[in-house]
């Protein structure tokens, strides 16, 4: 399957990061009153954010704007969350009322936050801080059917485009990638076993916490949606990335593939959150390779399939402190340090202004 | 050896968490919109808070005050570093021109800074921001000679009690820990194995950056300083953690534990930076060990006696990035996180006010 037209004109738009750039930021680092890579990953995130922008030392990357997508998924059905669909919608008026987690954070660190509504199955009334983009209620049930037909899965992309190009034409100098979607580890581990091989039984978690019985329900049912797809033969999903995302991803998944590549189009850099951005990552990826380098992994799920995609994106996590929320709230709490490794590049001295006395 | 007598006072007046607080705490961790222990180790930061303010929701671990603790060492003349000892005075001013990478981080996220001059070599003029407490120049060298006399480390605790006291007093509602000490990640090394009997191949690390060679130098100078104090054995610095510290510790470690254990009595929080205050917390642990619920190990340090302490304190870092600096910059990396987790606790709708359904 091809992206919109489109989508195809942006993705051509993404270009490798600017590695001059890069090199002149890492000169740079040697010089600042401290020991060669003594700063350690805060280093390599201050360098990229470099080559992102082309200009030494970067410039902050704020300010930082969120989107949450939020979508239901068919395969809820097959009993895979102990939580009811209807949650779905109940959060995303949580989301608007600014009482979830991700609200918390996003308002301490500054990131302005937009929830788009790409797939919740209920009918949501206007509320502040919405948009409706609904292209279909929830998706369909991945273990006998595709998550979405062709239309479906460009025009959800084109929604996260959408989201992205809007959020740079207001200002935002930093993407968040957040989701909501009650069951949408499911389609996740799914899209994580598809394209890296791994199989469901090492990509398929506890979620937001499930007992073992209904985890060996849900492992079952990634292996025969993949089955269904016929993409159990590990490789499959990169010969046809959105072919693989149509059949076993989510809305929200698709709204967000969207998102990070028009992040990457656009030059600036793209916090991912949990393993549902992860997951998208991949077929993002799949797409764009260039793109991974515009990208930064907000942290490491505790699902387990989030450690596979880090390890495939080639991506190391900001915070690894054990969370499993979602809604973005990883990405938020990874801004700080973010924003730290550019000022630190940006505001410390050099041995040859402080006056300090190299190593031997 | 004992402590002078007002700090065996201070050390008197630490007070375990207080455990009905923390409950509290837990139970409205599960009252908030998520899933019980969804936000992972954030929410055990916040149930701390609680604990160590005896209030719920905690108040913010705010305003932080940061203390750099400097010093010599008299072991750097058997060749444990490339870095000659006048560079730590020359910190010292960088830290006071506000150009050093902590500086950095405590302007962006809103820490004091001040820096204690408890044993640098040279003479240091007058300067914003540094408090001279100088206990002596430099400590002995540890392969022939103790660190202090028992007046020596009596003083430089007292030095970091005083420090404390004193955040505290100006109102400072969050300690940090730092210091700046050419060659003190050896002294720590020796520490860590001499607390843990864990031995100096293990403990012992490149620092801020040696070559082998240095590094096989290093770990013989941590076994024969060990050997001469009769701290071979595992386990017996914790018969006498002052004599130990007197011992292979160094001046910026004696004050870092006065410090830690101000912090404790104050009952305010304090957050740990890297191996320098992590082999203070070994001695300080040993000394009182219900200080241990007071204190947050805001990062892993790349120095493998870091890893080692952590683990034996019973700490998980805020932050994991592969830092080896000090100053405490990566304690004021975790101060976003710390704040962070007691605002989510804070500020969350529950599901009751949110009207969010439960899980089955």
């Amino acid at each position: 399957m091809k992206p919109s037209e489109r989508l195809q004109e942006v993705m051509a738009a993404v270009t490798p990061l600017d590695a001059a750039a890069v090199a002149e930021a890492e000169g740079r680092q040697g010089r600042l009153t401290k020991p060669i890579g003594a700063l350690g990953r805060l280093e390599d995130m201050a360098n990229r954010l470099a080559g992102i922008a082309s200009m030494v030392p970067p410039p902050l990357p704020v300010p930082p704007a969120l989107a949450i997508f939020a979508a239901d998924h068919g395969v809820l059905a097959e009993g895979v969350s102990p939580w009811p669909a209807e949650v779905t919608g109940q959060m995303v008026a949580n989301f608007c009322n600014q009482g979830a987690a991700v609200n918390v954070l996003a308002r301490r660190w500054g990131a302005s936050v937009v929830v788009v509504d790409v797939g919740v199955a209920s009918t949501l009334g206007p509320m502040e801080g919405l948009v409706d983009a609904k292209v279909r209620r929830s998706s369909g049930n991945i273990l006998v059917e595709d998550a979405m037909s062709q239309g479906e899965v460009q025009a959800a992309m084109d929604v996260g485009l959408d989201t992205a190009q809007r959020a740079i034409a207001n200002g935002a100098r930093c993407l968040l990638a957040g989701d909501m979607g009650i069951g949408n580890t499911t389609p996740s581990a799914a899209l994580i076993s598809a394209f890296t091989g791994v199989p469901p039984a090492m990509t398929t978690g506890r979620g937001t916490g499930i007992d073992q019985d209904m985890l060996a329900v849900k492992v079952s049912v990634v292996e025969r949606a993949l089955g269904r797809a016929d993409l159990a033969e590990g490789g499959r999903a990169a010969k046809d990335p959105i072919g693989a995302l149509a059949a076993v991803g989510g809305l929200e998944h698709a709204a967000l593939v969207g998102y990070m590549i028009g992040g990457a189009a656009g030059r600036i850099p793209v916090v991912l959150d949990g393993v549902i951005s992860l997951s998208a990552g991949m077929v993002a990826a799949a797409l764009v390779p260039q793109a991974v380098g515009y990208w930064f992994a907000g942290h490491r799920p505790d699902e387990p399939g989030g450690s596979i995609a880090l390890e495939h994106l080639g991506l190391h996590p900001v915070i690894d402190l054990g969370l499993r929320l979602g809604e973005g709230t990883g990405a938020c709490l990874a801004l700080p340090v973010l924003e730290s490794s550019a000022r630190l590049l940006g505001e410390m001295a050099t041995f040859d202004s402080a006056g300090v006395t190299e190593k031997a």
